[in-house]
Formats: C-alpha cells, sequence, structure tokens
C-alpha cells in the first residue's frame, strides 16, 4: 500500500457560498490532505470562508483558482467526479471506499476529486473530463448532503487507507491484561468469599461460579482491577470473622 | 445481519452552536438516521438550526431535549461516546467501522451515540455513562472535526452496513443486557456496600467508583448476572450488621 496522501487533490467546481469552501478546507485537513483548488468559485478569498476554516486557513491560503475544472484536472492522471444523482449517460461508477482504494494505488500520480456546485453538481461538459464518477451512498429520500460533509466523507475513506502513517488507529488500552493462572487465583478468591458469607454452597453449587466465570472472562480484567477486586474480597473476609 | 438502523439515537450533549445542530440533523437525514436527542442545547429551537438543516427540519421537529444525559440514554443497553482525545484512563476504543459493525448486532436493542460540546467534549462523568469510547482516526497535527462532520461519517458507516431497511423494528436481544438506568442502581448499591466494609471512603473517593464503573460498563452486564452481583451484595451488607 502506497501511502502517499499528497498526490490527491480536491477540487470544488463553481462554489456558491463561501462558507462551503471554509468548511471544505477544514474537512480536508482533518483527514491530511492539503490541496484544495477552486474553480471560478463565487467568492473568495472571504472572511467567511475563513471564518469556517477554524484553524485551516493554511489551506485556504494555499489554495489555487482556475477559470475552468480543465486548467485545474491537466496534470492529473486520474479523475474522479462525484455525483449525487444517477446519470442517464452511465459512467463507471465506485463508492467511496473503492475510490480510496483506487487512489492508493502506485499507478496514478496525481488523482483530482471534483465537487459540483451546491445545487446543480457538475455540468455534463465537466462530467465528461472525469475517469470515474464516485457516488456516496445515501438515503433515497433525501440525498441532500453538504458539501463539506461529502468531501468530509471521502477523504475520510483515503485517510483510513492511506493516512494512518502515524501509526496510529484507534487506540487500544494499553494497560496489562490479567493472565489466566492469575485470574484462577481470582475465581478461588471469589468462590471462597462466597462460600464464607454464605451466598454460595459448594456443596449445592448451581451455576454460580459458572456464571461469574463467563461475566469475568468476558470482560478481560486488567491487573489493576484485579487488585481491587480481590483487596474487596478480602476485606468482605476480614468485617464478617 | 440485521438491518434496523432505527435503533439509534443520536445524542448531542451541551451543543453551543445551533447551526451545527441543524448540520448534524442533515447529516443524520442523508444516511436515515431520525432519531435526534438534545442534552442542553445553549439554543434551541433556533432559525439558524433550522436553515442549516436543509429540508431535515423533520428531525429537528422530532428532536427531544433534555436535562441531563443520563435521562437521555436510561432507556439504551449500548452507549457509544465519542471522544477526539485519549484519555488517561484508558477505555475501549471503537472505529467509526467497528461501531457501526457492533451496532448492526442483534444483542442491542436501543444504542446511543454521544457526542459532546464542541470545545470540550463530554465529561468524565459523562464519559463514566458510555459503553465503548468511539474514536474518528484524523491527522495528528489537527483532529479538529466540525461536530456534524463527525455525526456525518459515524451516520454514514453505519447506512453502509444496516441500509436502507429502515421498516425493520427494533430486534430483541437474546439474552437480556441491563439497561442503564438499572445500571445506575446497581453502581449506587455497590458504592453503598462498599463504604459499609469500610474498603471506600465517600469522602476520600479516589478513583475506585471510576474504575467500577469502567470495569462493569465494559462488561455489559446481563439482567441475570446483575441480579446475582446484587444478591452478593445484600448478603454482604446482612452478614456485616
Amino acid at each position: 500500500m502506497i501511502k502517499n496522501i499528497n498526490k490527491t487533490r480536491i477540487v470544488l467546481v463553481g462554489t456558491t457560498h463561501p462558507g462551503n469552501i471554509g468548511a471544505a478546507a477544514r474537512a480536508m485537513k482533518t483527514m491530511s490532505q492539503d490541496k484544495l483548488y477552486l474553480v471560478t468559485p463565487k467568492t473568495f478569498p472571504s472572511a467567511e470562508a475563513t471564518a469556517r476554516a477554524t484553524g485551516a486557513d493554511d489551506i485556504l491560503a494555499d489554495a489555487k483558482v482556475f477559470p475552468s475544472l480543465k486548467e485545474a484536472i491537466s496534470d492529473c492522471d486520474l479523475v474522479i467526479g462525484t455525483s449525487a444523482r444517477t446519470r442517464s449517460i452511465p459512467w463507471p461508477m465506485v463508492s467511496p471506499r473503492e475510490c480510496a482504494k483506487t487512489i492508493s494505488e502506485d499507478q496514478y500520480s496525481s488523482v483530482a476529486i471534483v465537487f459540483g456546485r451546491e445545487n446543480s453538481g457538475l455540468s455534463n461538459e465537466e462530467m465528461e473530463l472525469c475517469n470515474l464518477v464516485l457516488q456516496i451512498p445515501t438515503n433515497d429520500k433525501y440525498s441532500s448532503l453538504n458539501l463539506a460533509a461529502a468531501v468530509q466523507i471521502i477523504c475520510y475513506e483515503i485517510y483510513l487507507l492511506t493516512g494512518n502513517d502515524s501509526e496510529k488507529g484507534p487506540v487500544e488500552s494499553t494497560a496489562a491484561l490479567v493472565k489466566q493462572d492469575k485470574m484462577e487465583m481470582f475465581y478461588q478468591h471469589l468462590e471462597k468469599c462466597l462460600i464464607d458469607i454464605e451466598f454460595h454452597d459448594a456443596d449445592n453449587p448451581r451455576l454460580l461460579m459458572h456464571r461469574m466465570r463467563r461475566l469475568f472472562n468476558r470482560t478481560q480484567l486488567e491487573e489493576n482491577e484485579c487488585n481491587i477486586l480481590r483487596g474487596i474480597l478480602s476485606k468482605v473476609q476480614e468485617k464478617i470473622k
């Protein structure tokens, strides 16, 4: 897997609301994308874009503005258009996940993901500059994704595949788990305590200890949790003596 | 795979900007989520929320408002908190994709996904009401996801797994899990018992009850397990009298 997030640019075509440009920049930056290309934005730069970017204003400052989509993508070897609707002339359609996978392939050195106007999307002429069409799965009855939300989802999928170079996935708990031999000592201590308080009758055990084992095995106790529980058991035993 | 998207609610805690509530509603609706729960929103309802919802105002109209997180999730059998940062006491962490997979399991009948305040997230007390913590992978250097963007990503992952089939109602779980209000009674009983045996000093509590909550929330007690544990606590209390 090639980890080169930097070969991708996000191209926004004819964006009407400057706030959406700022929000898209923020969405990009959270997912380590930094190349923003704007084709004939209605208003740019603007204070509203900067406000909505909230700390991603470096992306806005570096944004490039072009008079046409063709010029914004001239040096790309893969151009992916986004579409909210199924077009009458069928294009090869990919999902965000498939798109991320395609982008991560070695074969491409410069990729554009193109987002159309808020109300009307990309024109047919613009769509014809694309190699693939990406569609985000949505509610059949309400597919009105906000522009920045669409950017967010696609950049998220790309980030999952190409972006985690800093070895961070979801964080696992690093606390040491109790090993089996120590768990066995815990169960013996628990059983003894339950007998001492006359909750448990060793001669007529029913399912009690099975249930306790199932519960605590499922939990995977950490060392200090096991120590606390054994401390409680010892205290109970001391108190009833 | 059971397709029952309707068992999930999105809970926004202490949202400051009404625009974010509207944008979250829109994000939810594009992914077929319709249950919005608001805990102490700063301003709601508001014209700004409605404007940003852009056609998802039905979600806002049906939104329920609560004075505390506890009340918003009392009937849930799985509560998933979202966090932007790694906490000092490690919680079991899941990714959005793992979260979606967990939610799609039959075992849960009512699931809450909880989003904290724009600036400060969830408090530790709120986090302790959660069974799992969800973290969206982001750029190490800029993890400032917009609230609605976080809602969008998570609802997108759920939508991919549980999809369109919004006709299906909640599914009964095989072994009934203890719901939040009953877990709260368990923790109160446990704390009382630990005080009675003088293991726990309520005036100098250290982290004991926090650790106990973390342990048993992670475990997700079944009804009969909870009954057994409470039976043990009662027996201890009776014996030391």
